[in-house]
């Protein structure tokens, strides 16, 4: 007997496509099953003004092979000098969506961000005013502060006090790793949603020390205890629809994960969606899928739910899926959950 | 003016040499600077006979360049099936000091290892009688227990019981990395002693994963939180006679660190001295490193202290050392602190 779920065709709402080759490889991952994606800003140099954002978006359109339907949903990279009109203008014309603030330091392509978090407070009160989402990466960098420690530690110090100073910005903690952030999103009462990644509905971070230390399962914010993954199982799969799926996929070649200081990623855009059902079918939540992958994003963003639909089948043997994906800079690898996986998207 | 130490020969008291090309490889590395050494009887296949142990201790001594002096100290690697009566004769003959506990699975080659702990009991009754000390790794492997907890749950479920069963058997606690470990160690009356690394002073874990993920400062057990890396440096400072060195070093190539699944283990062998001459010096405890490198450890053997001496010579420049060691099978990266370091073995 084959089981299947047909949803409508999913979002991204948080993906690294990169630019040139990299993004030419990368960009079919995600197209074939995703009907748009918030495209993070982080290139070098970043994208910083809605001039910047329309020639990536341009390019992303170039690069997107033919009959195959995608829109990218652009954002800004807040800096220190972002100018509030530049912003306003470039969303009022529908050219970016959101403003992306990243802690300067917190991750790949992160030394363009902010330091001081009160000087962008004008851009804020701007994006507040005209309905504009602030997508974070919510991490302080203070090396006296443990890794494990800083998403709750962000939350306390530095999005709290935002967020109490202009309530109406509507914020988005990406990819949300510990049950701090859990709670605290639960405890909101409005213009607070967060995106949760595939890999950190699978992984802890015994996946990335216990038995030998593995860089493909390495992203920031770092995988925490079991305790957090199982409080992000039990927000994606409880149709609260101030979770949904923003998958983090980001390209890194081998050579670039395998060195001394490896990269920060995981590449899930080839199988996110089997991966998906299996956590939800394993969550006994299938039912709870569509709204993660489909609807909470859209409605949150104030977008329409996409027209197109997808089936996800599940097969008596397990699906092969690629171990990499090849590019012009050498292999990406495909993230491995570890074990068989069943489901594939018909 | 140039500040310099003397201090009596050290010796480590926990170190892998491994065999054939890598023994010859590495062993210089540590006789250079060390009268003795405890020698790790994980090789494949495991040191399990006082046969295996004199055959090993035959080849390092020939592998051991002219003019340099150094005395192997051979363990046994416990097994549930090892003879307690051989153990005993090959303490007797002064073939081996000690014997090894590895919990199977905890780290490199340990799959020979324990995993009934009551079954050993009767050789662990018979080293006890014979005042023969048990190095032990000191973690758990169950997959459910976080990376981080392994080495505590160890000394609750594991350790203090058998010491409660066995009270006279001599204990060492192995690259004791928690202030869980330190404590246990303070609050016991007797037999019991722990070695500590020199990496293990000197990195936290965000070391291993702020900013990136960096293989070359993974180890086993994994380098915790900064409150307990603390609680190491006070513990190792503190003169107190239960703590002294024990390096772990462990040579693997880069190819083997900087793979999808990379080998556990920090190479310190070649700059320890220097290393530890730093640590205290920041410690404001420079007149305890005798104690921890070359006290300590014979006086809780049994054993005399070395008769040569060592200078250590405080630099206004800071010293270069080797970013690797050539070997047979690849280069091998020398434990980099991360910071400039002013001191030289004289």
């Amino acid at each position: 007997m084959t089981q299947s779920l047909t949803i409508p065709r999913p979002d991204d709402w948080h993906l690294h496509l990169r630019d040139g080759d990299m993004l030419r490889a990368v960009l079919p991952e995600t197209a074939r099953d995703f009907g748009r994606a918030i495209v993070m800003p982080n290139l070098v140099p970043p994208v910083l003004t809605g001039a910047d954002a329309q020639a990536y978006a341009t390019r992303i359109a170039d690069a997107l092979p033919a009959g195959m339907e995608f829109t990218p949903l652009m954002t800004l990279y807040l800096t220190e000098e972002t100018d509030p009109a530049d912003v306003a203008a470039a969303h009022a014309a529908g050219i970016v969506t959101a403003a992306k603030l990243y802690p300067a330091g917190a991750t790949t392509n992160s030394s363009s961000g902010v330091r001081d978090f009160t000087k962008i407070y004008p851009v804020l009160e701007k994006m507040a005013e005209i309905g504009m989402p602030m997508c974070v990466h919510g991490e302080v960098v203070d090396s006296d502060i443990d890794i494990f420690d800083r998403e709750a530690v962000f939350i306390d110090r530095v999005l709290d006090p935002i967020r109490k100073e202009i309530p109406d910005l509507k914020v988005v903690m990406e990819h949300i790793t510990t049950k701090n952030a859990v709670d605290y999103v639960k405890a909101s009462t409005r213009n607070l949603g967060a995106t949760i990644t595939t890999h950190h509905l699978i992984i802890n971070r015994n996946h990335i020390l216990a038995g030998g230390i593995k860089p493909h399962y390495y992203c920031l914010p770092v995988a925490k205890r079991e305790i957090h993954r199982l409080a992000l199982r039990a927000a994606a799969t409880s149709g609260d629809p101030r979770y949904f799926l923003g998958t983090d996929s980001a390209p890194h070649t081998d050579a670039n994960k395998l060195q001394p200081c490896g990269c920060a990623g995981c590449f899930t855009a080839t199988n996110t969606m089997p991966l998906l059902a299996h956590v939800f079918e394993e969550e006994d939540a299938l039912d709870k899928l569509a709204g993660f992958a489909s609807l909470h994003g859209p409605a949150y963003y104030g977008l329409p739910v996409n027209a197109g639909e997808m089936t996800l089948v599940k097969h008596d043997a397990a699906v092969d899926f690629p171990k990499a994906i090849d590019t012009v800079e050498g292999p990406v690898t495909v993230f491995d959950p570890g074990y068989p996986v069943h489901w594939s998207v018909a």
